[in-house]
């Protein structure tokens, strides 16, 4: 039986993150409202979610500025044209991933920032670079996260080894990141399992961030907070890449602490997040999220497959069965 | 960690369960085509289903036939045309509720039927009637199972009194369920360590029936067949009434038994259950089946909120909430 568990208290410790127009960000390139994203802003202090992630700090070398709304290159400018000061307990985070950032120009010193942690985004064979990133973000007075993307098809002993190097890091949080949405909640209570025990020797929180391609996103969120996982990813209406993440609004009914309320989210999704898949977004649990999720793969082939507006799943099983 | 778990595994004694047609059929009055119930037929022989449950033996004099369809009153002769002598390892399921069928006249001697299991369902007040017709349908030659509904919101030490009574009984089964979609993985693993000592005492089998009112119908029958538990419900694209239930195709990636086959499952869904849904038949995951699960009650509110097609999540909230 979990720990968190005790499902009629809570852990004090256990922190809520919206990555909304981070992960939402990615099925329609970041065009959000702006009055989207003040609601947003809004909705999470009132719902009491402690950090709310706007999304990434992208290089515009890299990426055409043209082609996608601003919460894909998260300008402070931008951050503080909803936020003001934030003189609010809701803090502010950004993603900026390895190789794909221009993190000493683009990240300034957190004191002439409004953004309160950075979030590190890693794949396992980038591990010093995203030390790199972590130390440079942590000289500049930010918090620092770091996600471990993919996971759930690294080999034991080289995450051990990551979780090694990044340990002795400044990092603040390390991340279990079910990118595939491949993870049963048994595995999820054994990789916990391994990070905490970096966690303990080297004084970190760990943090969750599930996708929900076998509607696992919950369950392995309430698994992992039961495995003594702090950090708790969400996103409204489980809005994200694909099959999407853990609903916030499952996530706050789940929450004990009186910090948390459940009624702002709801009257978020009920006003925001159905408007958008009115609009035409789409995203959320279907089958051929499923069938990647189940076989542990990226889920770009189900995403084009949804692009495409396809249905004929039995003939997606086989494209992706086969494809070694 | 749980059990079966040891997700490269199998346990030779799970059972899947085929619901559509009978939780399903709560959603359309089970008005499914012939075409419809022979393909599922078909569908659950490829897939290595253990059982399929066609639906309901209502009684005749409480409920009108020309108002449904007919698997509410799963005669034996609709049944055989179906099946004809299902000389198959599929097995044939219906059930009969407590108070609400005419089982000494409805259900004949099993070397006269196609019906392998009956499956009395019925609530805690009602104990004593369920075993009289658990002990009738095992005259009749029958399997037995018996689902206990509702016991999310049971006294524990009433339900005890249940299972120790429905123990000394001739049933096969017990099942969980979880008729409100209320409960959290946690909890299922404490009630299933509480059916499991009557089971062990008694040399009984655990089911698990779910719903998805807070997605966490397959993770709680992952908890649940962690937990010992044997014979495990599903539903074609999670087809059941309000949330719905544990998707078979979910379930199917899960087991590891080899006579178990996904394939069939996915072209099922791909041909018939999203026609359902484009035909306006309404079912799954949605914020008012959140908030009824969440606030452990009948989902029948939430159903009406959808057939009314009302989406001010918050106003329903607010009545639900008031509702004591």
């Amino acid at each position: 039986m979990k720990e968190i568990s005790k499902l009629m208290g809570y852990r004090s410790d256990v922190r809520v993150i919206d990555a909304t127009l981070r992960d939402g960000g990615l099925v329609n390139d970041f065009y959000f409202k702006d009055e989207f994203v003040k609601a947003l802003y809004e909705t999470n202090i009132k719902a009491g979610v402690d950090y709310m992630e706007f999304g990434y700090k992208a290089s515009k070398e890299m990426f055409d500025e043209s082609k996608f709304g601003k919460w894909k290159f998260c300008k402070d400018d931008d951050i503080r044209a909803v936020v003001g000061d934030n003189d609010t307990d809701l803090k502010i985070a950004v993603m900026a991933d390895v190789g794909r950032c221009d993190y000493k120009t683009d990240i300034i010193s957190r004191s002439d920032s409004p953004i309160d942690l950075i979030r590190v985004a890693t794949y396992l064979n980038t591990i010093p670079a995203a030390v790199k990133m972590i130390e440079d973000a942590k000289n500049k007075g930010y918090e620092v996260s770091c996600n471990i993307m993919a996971i759930s098809n690294a080999q034991e002993s080289d995450l051990k080894f990551a979780l090694d190097t990044l340990g002795q890091s400044c990092v603040d949080v390390l991340y279990i990141v079910d990118s595939f949405g491949a993870l049963y909640p048994e595995q999820i209570a054994r990789i916990a399992d391994t990070y905490m025990e970096f966690a303990a020797k080297y004084g970190k929180k760990i943090g969750m961030h599930a996708h929900n391609n076998q509607q696992l996103a919950f369950a392995n969120t309430i698994e992992a907070v039961g495995d003594g996982v702090d950090w708790l990813d969400a996103t409204y209406a489980g809005m994200g890449r694909g099959a999407g993440n853990c609903a916030m609004e499952l996530l706050l009914g789940l929450l004990r602490n009186p910090k948390y309320n459940i009624y702002p989210a709801i009257r978020f999704v009920e006003k925001y997040m159905n408007k958008l898949r009115e609009e035409g977004i789409v995203w959320g649990y279907d089958l051929q999220y499923l069938m990647t999720g189940l076989l542990n793969q990226h889920p770009r082939t189900a995403i084009q497959f949804t692009k495409e507006k396809r249905s004929d799943y039995s003939e997606f099983y086989k494209e992706i069965v086969a494809q070694d």
